[in-house]
């Protein structure tokens, strides 16, 4: 690309600066624990059903509405017809509700400083102004600061609860403030973390219309590879989001991802033995990365965020990928000193453990 | 939902017209001709692949960048790599291109009035003002007008080659007389049916770094349940439409979705087959649609376009449905007299034909 803007794009395109996800490399024996993905595979159910379904017509369209799907998530969290919304991953989901909720002219948009870095990209993308609002020393989430600002009037709230790369997760009193801080604004709440011990929101969405609870199959239900999230949210909620979805992809959900999407979250035993088995793992890891001298903030997600008083972050991601342990570090104001490490099994862990000792040593 | 705008809603969510797609609808012995899916399955090389491909690990994302099924594409259309974007289907490619070029501030978007009615929907999600050009008496694009209209200035051309729901096909040269008329501009070639007869632009590629064409494997691939469309242009189009796709969705394209869609652009042997069969099976039934008295379009699309002078358009319809056959209708201004047949197998349009001369008897 030249200095200048190259012929043909809009003038939006040059101005837009787009997320960068963690890498995908194909390295033999890689121990990857850079993208917070399970690990763990998805549901036997899952997979019978994405067989069953491709044998059942590809060469016709999915159902427009994702129909089935859309009830399967009723039944998961207790909601009525009408209150889900379902697209190609939640960070469709994500995209979509910016779009229906958040370009509100002449008021900012609301949201922690350090949390998914997608969300300042969604908002340039639809030329929302963003409000960042800092986290407190110990990088949680400034609650009061939040309501307080809304209260000046905003064009909404999103935060991540647990929050993403920290891990911290926010009280459900705390969410309640925020939806009477911006009453007349949508508060989306991104629990994509929240199956590894944080508390959904998802109950008081028959007291608040103004709140959309976002999540995603990628992180508890094993399947970042086949692009399945969902929001929750009153009635009117899903029905602005359904005007987008139809208006930008009739059919954003393939016939497998609908099928192995219903058939993991039809699997609760599974589902509940696997997060189980994460958060576990994770308990083990945060013991283990404290006695290497490490600083671990507490997490209610399927990841830990540690630093290390001695060593430079960036320095100990090369270590660890020069010996095939994948974590990520993100060179951002704030959290540079820190590495956002995905819990793997425990084997996975133990070798990521053994390849920091020989690191520190 | 009441008369005044739902509390929470974006300003321009409730002007929003979304498009409605053909019906899925589920009903024994449908003989469903209505949303020009491919009669045949897809490739079962495809099957194999992603049969394959929900074995190895979809709990891990997918590839954000699809390279390995943009290589395909390349070797398909012997293209160079950056010259090829793929998508959650066409629609999402053609969403991110009018994002990416058309979005040109006091500039119209030029496009047919008859045409895949999605455009103007897409138009009006991103603010874009349309210039419907009115077709002319048989139908077909006036490239004359655009051309001339387009040389006044414009935010870009699109077109669909061949015309949907007419079918009839543009030649080159129409397409290369659209490019010079728009060197400032993209000319956005919508070749979702170019398969089956039509004359495909990606040759002019090289040539024109204005051109954009755009495919799906939803009909001549016969995977319209799985959700895969591409582009095809010059490298900075691409990058153009990167930098949308990564400020919207890191991961469009689910492992499964790639996996097939790698597998069917690779049989070669079998989409000749199919394709060959449905342009075999469209030339029998423009035949027996005439001798009851319709008139036909020519077309080079898996689907016709045809009207009864003595029968209204809406009742045949209707008459069909009740015999459990569903072709589409389109209430529309200048073709509401027109049904849009999709091509079925040898023994679904025989059954089409069938019920027509007990309505029309």
């Amino acid at each position: 690309m030249t200095d200048s803007v190259p012929p043909f794009w809009s003038p939006r395109i040059a101005a837009l600066e787009p997320y960068v996800p963690g890498e995908q490399p194909r390295i033999p024996g890689l121990v990857k624990l850079n993208t917070n993905e399970n690990p763990y595979p998805p549901s036997p159910r899952a997979l019978q059903a994405i067989a069953r379904a491709a044998q059942e017509g590809l060469e016709r369209y999915p159902d427009p509405a994702s129909a089935a799907l859309r009830e399967a998530v009723c039944r998961r969290h207790a909601l009525r017809p009408g209150e889900v919304f379902v697209g190609n991953g939640s960070d469709e989901v994500l995209a979509h509700a910016f779009f229906a909720f958040f370009q509100q002219p002449g008021q900012a948009l609301l949201f922690p400083d350090v949390t998914y870095s997608f969300y300042k990209v969604y908002a340039q993308l639809y030329g929302i102004e963003p409000a960042l609002m800092p986290v407190d020393a110990g990088l949680g989430i400034d609650v009061d600061a939040l309501a307080a600002r809304a209260a000046q009037g905003c064009a909404g709230i999103v935060v991540a609860n647990p929050n993403a790369p920290t891990g911290i997760g926010l009280p459900l009193a705390a969410i309640e403030r925020l939806l009477a801080a911006a009453p007349q604004r949508v508060v989306l709440v991104d629990e994509a973390y929240v199956d590894f011990g944080g508390e959904s929101a998802v109950p008081l969405i028959a007291r608040h219309p103004n709140l959309l609870v976002v999540h995603t199959l990628s992180k508890s239900r094993s399947l970042a590879g086949l692009r399945v999230g969902y929001a929750m949210g009153q009635a009117p909620l899903v029905e602005a989001l359904d005007r987008v979805k139809n208006s930008f992809n009739s059919y954003p959900l393939d016939r497998l991802a609908e099928a192995g999407a219903i058939g993991a979250l039809d699997d609760e035993a599974y589902f509940e033995h696997t997060r189980r088995e994460v958060m576990d793992t994770r308990e083990g890891l945060v013991l283990q990365l404290e006695d290497l001298g490490f600083d671990v903030l507490p997490s209610q997600a399927n990841f830990l965020f540690a630093r290390h008083p001695q060593h430079d972050a960036g320095e100990l991601a090369a270590g660890l990928r020069a010996r095939a342990v994948l974590v990520r570090h993100f060179r951002q104001p704030r959290i540079d000193a820190w590495l956002r490490i995905s819990i793997g099994t425990r084997d996975q862990c133990g070798l990521l453990v053994q390849r920091l000792q020989e690191i520190l040593a």
